[in-house]
């Protein structure tokens, strides 16, 4: 798996604090240096063996967690400006070895699929509201995009 | 289960987007009319049969939402400026039955368990960034607070 990050993307390890009927899960605080303006939470349950992407925003950045399951995330960079332009980066997110904030800026190029035999959950938070006449979609198997979600790939 | 709702608490049905690989849920907007800031989202995972609390934030509002299993919640006011002061209200969040966000003020007492077999999931997007001084707890069994939980109460 390919270790570069794409420029502007960020993985930060996430707090988990064991307390004696479960444990408290860090997601986002204020203060944090990637947190930018709160549009919107929600949450995507995921199910093995489900694909889901490539899809990008042109406005909102995005911060994903997976508090229950395995994610893997692909992200593929082609914006002309950018000094990783060409990147493909691929991550997973999940407990207990993973439990991480994936922070994304506009323009990313993003799919994602649940690695796990339980449903994965991710929570999103969006710097902005949903619009989706600000986001577009390519099919999984584009010309455009240089990677093949593939049995090769953990699915 | 009591229908009264405790002074400036309110309990907002939220959506449920069936797609192709799974459910997206919502949980807040920041054009929702009781989203008031934005300090801190995390989760609490609840293991059947351990009950949480009591407690109270000083300054915090919360919003509740709960995307896996399902939590019983109970409240309880004491303000004695309130027009509800005195009153318990109890209200189970989960799905498929009532996926709603709960929103509470700041100064009332909160106390939750799981009452499903799968390990409840809150998530909690609180008004402020979480601080230990501007809180308080209390015993589940004490004086002051007059609920009692029992096994008649889904436990």
């Amino acid at each position: 798996m390919g270790r570069r990050i794409i420029n502007g993307v960020s993985i930060t390890p996430l707090k988990e604090i064991p307390t004696n009927g479960g444990v408290v899960l860090h997601m986002l605080r204020a203060d944090s240096p990637v947190f930018l303006s709160f549009g919107e939470i929600y949450f995507s349950e995921v199910k093995l063996g489900i694909i889901k992407g490539w899809k990008r925003h042109f406005e909102m950045s995005q911060n994903f967690a997976v508090p229950r399951g395995l994610i893997k995330f692909v992200l593929y960079d082609d914006r002309t400006d950018s000094p990783t332009c060409g990147l493909v980066q691929e991550c997973i997110l999940g407990r207990p070895d993973s439990y991480c904030l994936l922070s994304m800026p506009p323009l990313i190029w993003y799919s994602f699929a649940c690695i796990s035999k339980e449903e994965g959950l991710i929570s999103n938070l969006a710097s902005r509201m949903h619009c989706q006449v600000k986001s577009e979609q390519r099919a999984l198997e584009c010309p455009e995009i240089p990677y093949s979600w593939g049995e090769d790939n953990g699915i």
